[in-house]
């Protein structure tokens, strides 16, 4: 039995991100061992990055090497399948878009999508900034190509996203992943064994 | 049966930095499950962020305000005490110096004089920034007075500190704390468990 929405988890991430592809993988399980739903909740780093003058990881010096290797020994160590795409980061807004208008009009639809492009990217290394890649990761979970590029020009869409990132903002979610149950943050996927401590506890 | 000294694990870590205070009191642990030494490595973040353009996290907004819940957070699932000082972050270069002068001329009171400086710091919220607090701490674990104001303005020991900060950044190391061992690298307190992990399994 599944607890109530109001005490679900909320999963921050943008489509980007190799941390957030690989807590992707985790996130439901801790969830469900607390017996916790989750809402998964792509966002803009980008539009984060602006508030907190940060940069992408591999932009860094000395950090983007570190987070290279990272990367290999996380997928080596969750067995997760792993590529860094020739085109990364990518601005990921047409995905986040598309994720939202399933959200409203085929919620079912909407975390297969998001795990679908999180494969084709960072899985198979396809470019998911790319409107036409988009449209074959969804027709491949029954999506029409028409409704999927309408979500992404759509005006209410942008819109959507525009909120969700001010969302994010006023919620001090500052990196992807990000984690959040009953006012708690945690950034980082290798807060996860944390996050599930705090569930199974009910905090500390 | 502790490992030679070619295995010894790095830790890396400023003393004005909460989350290497907060690896500090693991750190030796997980080495001694491990069967091996560590090499405590004081350094100053300040001339690696010139190298990598980051800010102390509290300067950064949205990072800061987590970080300050964090450390209240980390606190009581340790049970390590916290304070954050009223000076904070400060500029470390002197008790850094006393450290590699102790490492030299006194060895097995090293160690000691860093978590002294670190309980003083973040257990007690002295400034360990100012000479006067730092001769306190060391006659409190049998550093003459005269040995240690020697020890931060000596030449010597200012060009050695010089080398260890480039000694990092050769290594890559940016952040605090920050392991390495038999050249691996692992970054932040919340790696300590998968670091652990690595060292149990040989890597993988």
């Amino acid at each position: 039995m599944v607890a109530a929405d109001r005490s679900a988890i909320e999963f921050w991430f943008d489509f980007s991100s190799p941390y957030g592809y690989f807590a992707s993988h985790r996130v439901d399980g801790v969830a469900a061992e607390a017996q916790r739903e989750v809402r998964w909740r792509p966002f803009l780093l980008g539009a984060v990055f602006k508030e907190t003058g940060s940069r992408p990881l591999v932009d860094v010096p000395l950090k983007g090497d570190y987070a290279r290797r990272d990367w290999e020994r996380l997928s080596r160590l969750y067995g997760v399948p792993w590529r860094l795409p020739a085109r990364f980061p990518i601005a990921t807004m047409a995905a986040a878009r598309i994720f939202y208008w399933l959200e409203a009009a085929q919620p079912a639809l909407a975390k297969p999508f998001a795990q679908s492009c999180y494969a084709a990217y960072f899985g198979a290394g396809r470019d998911i900034g790319d409107s036409g890649t988009l449209v074959t990761v969804g027709e491949a979970i029954g999506i029409a190509a028409g409704d999927l590029l309408a979500a992404i020009d759509d005006e209410a869409s942008k819109q959507r996203l525009r909120a969700i990132n001010a969302e994010a903002l006023d919620k001090g979610v500052f990196g992807s992943p990000f984690f959040i149950v009953d006012g708690e943050r945690f950034w980082g996927s290798d807060r996860l064994e944390m996050f599930a401590e705090w569930l199974a506890r009910g905090g500390w």
